[in-house]
């Protein structure tokens, strides 16, 4: 069967032109896919035209409100019907798509896809995962922002659907699953941490390693870090901050006299790989998982070519089976003795 | 008057060489400062031996006992009442010391300064205060690490060191002073940031700038950037971690290929130069704030001159009477208007 995923048109801060290009740049790479692009019909049409046409695979359905990212979300949500956010999840809810792509805000997507999608059974909170580069292979991290002041036994089930996407999405056998802490050792933690290790631990299904520092993750450490939507979402933007600034001092540095220009020209390729290989819009997609659907949020500053790569983590997603195999997982884990709530910091 | 500071000769990872090497260069530098060196006295010495000898400003007191990394820290420093850490933290209450340095586990240090030192008055948590540098200025970041799980009022303590620190050690005149959150929108956050959020508001003695995202920290956007001591270690570890890897990943790219390797050449001094802006041996001393004497924690992996970085801290925040400046603003915080602690997070 082919897959259709629903793309809100709208949702970035250049929009709807990266959406609009990426789209069109997947639509040829993969033919199997079809779209439906959401938003300003005429505005679309235009994007389009300039990218050379839509290919027969992408539709246009045109909605007449956009939600922005100073808005409450769930005031947002339920009061703008016809925005492109909002028609696209209710697409998704009536079977029209498989799947929904925004670059819209994090916290509108999370109230469309817990209200609009709904959540998956057995799972509390949404999660959003996203795929950061290492020295080594890439590593996993959840949850980036959708559900900040976890509970213990969410992080749990953050846990089982990281550990999933590691298996499914990056392909590993037996994915390293760490917690996030302030130390390594067991006892470190801030009240959340020490109630979610001893849960961690009882989980047979998965392969837990215990603590990681946010030192370490750069450096591969772990395949999947589990953490709460507050501090995994600082770490994220520590990660582009910290990688943005030191590539700015890095050129005003180079530039700095004649003779390092010249040795920066011909360091280039040395500098472009390592650039690339710390290249955000390579990993362009976070996907917010946990709900009926699988749901991935692009960076609301996404270039045509993060929109693709969002597209392509949607793909490797929905071809994966993540969300019938998260399902799964959770129900297994529900039959077996599910880790009980003691212990349990206030959310 | 003359400072005494009393250095924990044997808390670093290559204890007690980098704190004896530090402590001898710092006392070279600064002849007008005093200091003890606690621990093994044999070991002392001999390191003293290497380093050129002790100068007449630097005593050695024999302490027989050491607090590991590993140690459960009340306990630890309960028991062992001859500890390097303990000992140093004695003479500081005593009157025989001014201040107190280590590069032993966080942990410890915190108990030891709240337990062995004190509190200052109208302070209810200790915050461990760092500069981190930026493309711009440096930041001062603060809690990172020494209490996780805060209250919204003790944030509001933090702010108010911070904002000291960086009048008296920084030297700003109007130091802008942000909430760490997950978006800077007034009403992002967790339940402790938009609880803490008003109560920063009401603050007049401080320049409140609102909520920062930890992407633009490492761009300068703050002078004092104020978080729970679990995101603020999130934080500093993954600056950390991602400057290290991207170093890492950066001598690999340059040394790839052999015209690469003679760019990188060419260009060492640009890249040196920024290496050593992000270098975190230049920033060695964490302060942590609150306690009645000034205490500095320097990194376990420190070496002689991160050491002697610390120290530098150390004889900036006795020369700016950075505690008895706290301790006043903190009297005038409690003479006005108390923040309300209604919106109070569980901890």
């Amino acid at each position: 069967m082919s897959f259709r995923i629903a793309v809100d048109a709208m949702g970035s801060d250049a929009a709807p032109a990266p959406e609009v290009q990426g789209t069109i740049q997947a639509a040829r790479e993969w033919p199997e896919l079809r779209f439906v692009l959401l938003g300003d019909e005429t505005r679309i049409r235009a994007e389009a035209e300039k990218a050379g046409g839509l290919p027969e695979s992408v539709e246009v359905r045109h909605t007449t409100q956009v939600i922005t990212a100073d808005e409450e979300p769930t005031r947002a949500v339920r009061s703008k019907k016809d925005a492109s956010l909002t028609v696209a999840a209710r697409m998704v809810k009536q079977g029209e798509a498989d799947a929904l792509l925004s670059a819209g805000s994090t916290g509108a997507l999370v109230v469309v896809g817990t209200l609009g999608i709904g959540r998956m059974k057995g799972i509390d909170r949404p999660a959003l995962g996203t795929i950061m580069p290492t020295v080594k292979q890439p590593v996993f991290m959840l949850d980036v922002g959708a559900t900040p002041d976890a509970r213990p036994e969410w992080l749990v089930q953050f846990a089982l659907m990281g550990d999933i996407y590691a298996r499914e999405i990056l392909g590993l056998s037996r994915p390293r699953v760490a917690l996030l802490s302030n130390g390594t050792e067991a006892e470190k933690g801030n009240a959340l941490v020490k109630a979610t290790y001893p849960l961690l631990q009882k989980l047979e299904s998965i392969h837990f390693t215990g603590n990681i520092e946010a030192r370490d993750v750069p450096f591969g450490e772990a395949d999947v870090v589990v953490a709460d939507g507050f501090p995994g979402n600082v770490l994220l933007k520590t990660y582009e901050g910290v990688a943005m600034a030191l590539f700015k001092a890095m050129k005003e540095a180079l530039t700095a006299s004649p003779l390092t220009t010249v040795g920066a020209a011909l360091a280039r390729p040395g500098l472009k790989k390592m650039a690339k290989r710390f290249d955000y819009t390579e990993y362009g997609g976070a996907l917010l998982l946990g709900l009926k659907a699988p749901v991935v949020k692009c960076h609301g500053s996404s270039n045509a070519h993060a929109i693709k790569s969002g597209i392509r983590v949607m793909k490797l997603a929905l071809e994966g089976r993540v969300t019938d195999r998260l399902a799964e997982a959770i129900a297994r884990l529900a039959a077996a003795d599910k880790p009980k709530e003691e212990g349990d910091s206030p959310a």
